[in-house]
């Protein structure tokens, strides 16, 4: 029996992304299903308005070159971790929710995958991310718990 | 492979149960896991200190009582549709997030699925509902997407 067919999973590149890959591609494997992961970059520079007026510098932007750098490097070295071609892992820079909301319907998947925590406090901003994903998306969305 | 060894899905009886019952029960064939069905009623009186003051009349509890039997009915109907036994159909009154969470940890359950919209409106309750589930649940929530 197959559920689901493509898989995404989005990944915030913290200590608990291996955990959600894994459970990501274990779900996959058991669907035999396809499986993408994407890591997601806030921009740095939200507007021109803003990157031109004088108040931000438009140095941010090599900034940003290096944190997509930086962030390609890790997604790839967890995707070693469960032999996941690279074709298949996927950096946007985007508000985080919208963007995996479209490449959802891009690809398109039919089971979002988010690591969440079920408490708050230090732990908000994971909570707050598996929470906008739930609201607008056109998929099911599994919210793996990760450990406080 | 086993990723999940008991779900427990939480039903609102609504038309979209029927949809959310048989994915959750889809998922619990695939991971060879048990399946428990609840629908949570919330409470008519909220404290005896309302009902007794003389602001609610007592007479809510026969209503109350009512809701329930035909909740068991309603739920008893879904259930036959997946050959779900009667002992995995549960009824209980509390506030449905705090209630599924309490049940969830007390069976245990390693997964809970809840029905979802993705689009504000009119489907608020149950996208709310969904979300409520998601923060401080100790294990893992589908959000099973339902057609608006």
């Amino acid at each position: 029996m197959t559920t689901y067919q493509h898989i995404l999973v989005a990944l915030d590149l913290s200590e608990h992304s291996l955990f959600v890959l894994k459970k990501a591609h274990e779900l996959a494997q058991q669907n035999h299903a396809k499986l993408s992961a994407i890591h997601v970059i806030e921009p740095l520079v939200e507007s021109s308005h803003l990157a031109f007026d004088g108040t931000i510098s438009t140095d941010l932007l090599p900034v940003q070159d290096e944190i997509e750098a930086s962030a390609k490097k890790k997604l790839s070295k967890l995707a070693a971790s469960i032999d996941l071609a690279e074709e298949n892992q996927l950096i946007q820079i985007g508000r985080p929710a919208d963007t995996i909301h479209q490449l959802s319907k891009d690809l398109p998947c039919d089971l979002i995958v988010v690591g969440s925590h079920g408490r708050r406090g230090l732990s908000l901003l994971l909570g707050s991310t598996a929470n906008a994903v739930l609201h607008g998306a056109t998929c099911d969305v599994l919210a793996a718990r990760v450990n406080d």
